[in-house]
């Protein structure tokens, strides 16, 4: 029996991280860091910067792996996805096996919310097909989404209404848009939209340093987001950024 | 200009808070609590006990006060909310008023997260459109909703899948439901739902020692949790639950 523990760290910020997250980075002994290359240094050394806080009388190993790239131009984008996530699940399943022995906890640190848009959890249980016990934590982190409203200090939703939280690729299917929450949007879709009753509140690097925030009625700042954000991407190589999309009454 | 921190100090558990909740919680002079009425006395406990765990030393004031209540029998559900956050706007109004000195910081204890199903910030834009000037830091922390993906071990969503967050006064006019969490549904309103494919994750008290937890296909267990729930409110006096449905495929 494996385990395991999965740790949402928020979205940046060291301490937008619960006392009960780092009751678990204390007790695990080897951490999993599962990154998709060389442009994302910064989201490693956040990461660190975490374990060197809480951490800082070390006594873990670090196991840094670099993550297969999914096939981005696969039309079928659910099955390119399930590929990924089995090409994943046998990484894991290996590194799992040869890092963890009698005794030790293993642990991921996953950037904002496990249960949100985090593929993590999905990846675990096609290890358990391959026959792997594990025994899990889960333990919650602020999302993006939550550092967003904050920091914009707006609700996600007003009174009564649904919120939905979707990614990118989704949006142009919704249909009536009342507070919808976009994620995972490497297409700019907002700016797609030309309704004039839509507000957006945009937010990238949300918790660091570089954090960025741009608010207004979409069709007067949708330009404008769609060229900082590109600035900011070309600048650090990469970018996480969410909105809200609000229609106004 | 009165300053005044929202800090979501999430669903329960004291060590479900962040540090950045806690820095916030040492810099606050002044806490107010809003109860509605005696039957909540577990909750003022619950936020007396994390006050008491994160301020030991106390020099702090606790305001407590007993909220307006709402007209839960009006015909229009928006209408009365809002007459009702009118009401809760004029009593903040004079209570920052009274309270507040110069050097003074304020504090709201939020359950959960802020930005979600939280009336305090629609409220202090009423307070601000009474001519009071205030500044505000929101401070996000973990919703009921993370705490019951947490410990079911679920994803929110599944590939590229929407999330819906909804009160359960909407969940009836919901068309398909892929993933729905429904939040504030003192009517069961899953209960009336027949859909064969839905599969629900239901989970009350979250967080704190009372927790309970019931999973299984809808309509296997939504008598069962209507019956858990309703022996738990009355030996409690209160109840605070959310569930997922999500659609099996």
């Amino acid at each position: 029996m494996k385990q395991l523990l999965l740790i949402g760290i928020g979205p940046g910020d060291p301490r937008q991280v619960t006392y009960e997250a780092v009751d678990a980075l204390k007790r695990a002994s080897v951490f999993f860091v599962l990154d998709k290359g060389t442009d994302k240094d910064d989201l490693l050394h956040l990461r660190k910067a975490i374990l060197e806080r809480y951490r800082p009388q070390g006594g873990y190993r670090l196991v840094q792996v670099e993550d297969p790239l999914r096939d981005g131009q696969a039309a079928d984008y659910v099955g390119a996805v399930r590929d990924w996530h089995q090409q994943r699940a046998a990484l894991y399943a290996r590194l799992l096996d040869e890092q963890l022995q009698p005794g030790d906890v293993g642990a991921f640190l996953l950037w904002g919310e496990p249960g949100l848009y985090d593929s993590t959890l999905r990846i675990l249980d096609l290890v358990r097909e391959q026959g792997v016990l594990l025994e899990l934590q889960v333990i919650p982190g602020i999302s993006s989404v939550q550092a967003l409203a904050a920091r914009h200090q707006i609700p996600l939703n007003r009174i009564g209404e649904p919120l939905t939280v979707l990614p990118g690729r989704r949006l142009v299917e919704q249909g009536r848009i009342d507070n919808v929450v976009v994620m995972l949007d490497g297409q700019c879709a907002f700016a797609g939209l030309d309704d004039p009753q839509l507000h957006i509140y945009w937010g990238a690097y949300l918790g660091t340093a570089d954090e960025i925030l741009i608010a207004g009625p979409l069709q007067q700042v949708k330009a404008r987001i769609v060229q900082v954000r590109e600035q900011a991407r070309r600048r650090k190589g990469w970018i996480m950024d969410t909105y809200l999309l609000r229609r106004t009454i």
